[in-house]
Formats: structure tokens, sequence, C-alpha cells
């Protein structure tokens, strides 16, 4: 998507220890005319996939998915982060090891809202590793539901986990691909 | 807003301890095109009043923040809960207690996303005892700027916070309020 590759060269900043920064648009403050362009482009990128359910985790991979909800009418579901270790039997239960954050969260959703009628696009913010969206492919596949496909708006293909998936015959449609990021600049694929 | 006083009779449950529970439209899965109309209708109670930003806070309360932000055309703006006690130059801070979880947060934003310029709408999907909105003005307020109102999804009147704010002369616009729940019902404002 053209439109976020140059917001991103515009807006973003890259910080020391190769992260990038869109705290003011993407991921802290978000500016939701635009949030709602990206749903947008999702949406019509997954027209006709028959998705049903749109799954993402909280916190900021939540409004990206509203906003494709917003223009595919369909719920969306978000997982959350668990502190407790306990097991629950009204819950799916998956683990996500956090490169930022440097450690494991336990991620659930209730059993009664994810089922094998579920065909489900997965959304984040995100895709970095691909730890988060293998996390929540494993929850979809406890429910017996179908995995559709996964999305985010930016993708650092210089972490690998885009084209893991994708050699899995996994569906990712990503709104933008960093394949090189330096205090040069930016490359996108 | 009488169609979610409709949509919480109809699919609300009562549990055991007063808890209302909505997570399959409110706050674990999202009906988006509800949320969206939710949205529309915080649009029109504050249509006028020169918002600019909208405040919200992780995570259940971005869904509904980005809802109203896509009609009015204003950024969200979501604090973070965080884990570590750390004071930072660049964040404003402030401690929210939280009545469901039994503990207290550390709540922050960054202070270059928060200004004296901002006139502020703060959203949260439930209002109870007002903690978390009061945290939300407090960092506001810190930032310089003024608070024009706050709104949320349901307001549980019974647990004060809603008028605790009226009585400060802050505008409150709940979209449904709950004066009372029991196991034979609920009774809403």
């Amino acid at each position: 998507m053209k439109a976020l590759e140059e917001k991103i060269l515009r807006e973003g900043k890259i910080l020391p220890g190769n992260v990038l920064k869109v705290s003011h648009f993407l991921n802290h403050q978000l500016d939701v005319d635009f949030l709602m362009e990206m749903g947008r482009e999702i949406a019509r990128l997954f027209e006709g996939a028959g998705v049903n359910k749109i799954l993402t985790i909280e916190a900021s991979g939540i409004a990206l998915a509203v906003a494709a909800a917003a223009h595919m009418h369909v719920p969306v579901l978000f997982a959350k982060k668990s502190a407790s270790s306990n097991m629950s039997a009204d819950k799916y239960t998956t683990e996500v090891a956090s490169f930022t954050h440097n450690r494991v969260y336990r991620v659930v959703v209730s059993r009664d809202l994810l089922s094998a009628d579920d065909r489900v696009l997965i959304i984040d913010d995100f895709l970095a590793c691909g730890n988060a969206m293998i996390g929540l492919m494993d929850l979809v596949r406890q429910a017996g539901g179908e995995v559709v496909g996964v999305s985010a708006a930016i993708e650092k293909g210089y972490q690998g986990g885009g084209d893991k998936l994708r050699a899995e015959n996994i569906r990712v449609e990503s709104l933008a691909i960093i394949d090189e990021m330096t205090e040069n600049g930016i490359r996108f694929r």
C-alpha cells in the first residue's frame, strides 16, 4: 500500500537498535482516518474469501482489526494476554514469545467465541518474527476453525516471520514490507 | 441509546457477583457494525464541542474510541498500562486503581502526543467507579490540555463514578446507564 510506505518514510523514525517508531500514527496514537483506509485495503484484499471473523491480540492490534471489520461487516475477537498461568476449561490457551518485551505471554480466548464454523482472518499491527500470528493461528486450530489468512500493517521482512508463514502456504497480506532498515533509510519490498 | 439498552437486555448476561457479561459484543468479541453505531452516537453528542483528540486506555477502550474517531475525524491516543514503576522524563504518568482486578496500574502516555493545545474527549467501554476516567483526566491536565467530556458505552450508575464526575461539572455522556442490576433484571436510568 503505497500510501502507507509514504507515511512511514514521512512520519516514522528509526531509533537505535533498529526500532521503527510509528507511535504517533499506529501503535500509541492512531491516525484514525488513515487507519480506516488501511482497513478498507485489507477488506479489498480479502473480498470474496469468505472471512466471517477477525481475530487479533490486545492491545495495538485491536484498532486495525476494527478498521478492517468496519468494511467487512464481521465481528472482531481479540485474544487477551493473561498474567496467570491458570488453565481454564472455558478458554483456548496458547503461548506467545514476545521479541520486543523478551518474555512469554499466555494468550487466551473464550471457547464460546471461536468455533469450527469460523473462517478467520488474523490481523495485527506488526508482523516481525511471526510469533503472535502463530499463537493466534494455534487458537483458531484448537477451535477447529480455518485460518483464511493473516494481515499486518507493517511487516519487518528482514525478521523472516512473514516468509516463514508463506512457506507454509498461509496467505500473508502485509500493507508495507520493510526488507531493510538502517540509519540511511528504509527499503521496501 | 435505546439500541444499546435493548442489546444489553437481549445479549448481556448477569453473572454471580453482579458482573455484567457483554464479552461477545463489547469487550472480548466486538460487534463492529454496532460499535460503529455507538461511535456515531458519541460523535453526535459531542458535535461542535471542539474535540481535537480522543484519549482512551488499553485494551478494551480502544475499539469504541476508534469507532467514535472514525466519525469525528480526530486522532485517538491510548494510554498504556505499565508494569514497571520507572518514571520517565518523556512520559506523563498516573495511577489507576482497578476495581475489577483489585490492583493499581501505572498508566502512561508519551509527552509528545498530548499538549496544552488538546481539547480531549475521554472514552472507555465501562464507567463504574470512575478511576480510569479520573486517571486519564489527570494525564490531560498534566499536559495542560482541556477535558471536554467523558463518554462510556455502559455506565454502572450504582457504582457512583459517573455522578461523582457530574458533580464536578464534567460532561459525562454514557450510552446506557444501569441504575440497578439484580438476578431479576436490569433497570436503566
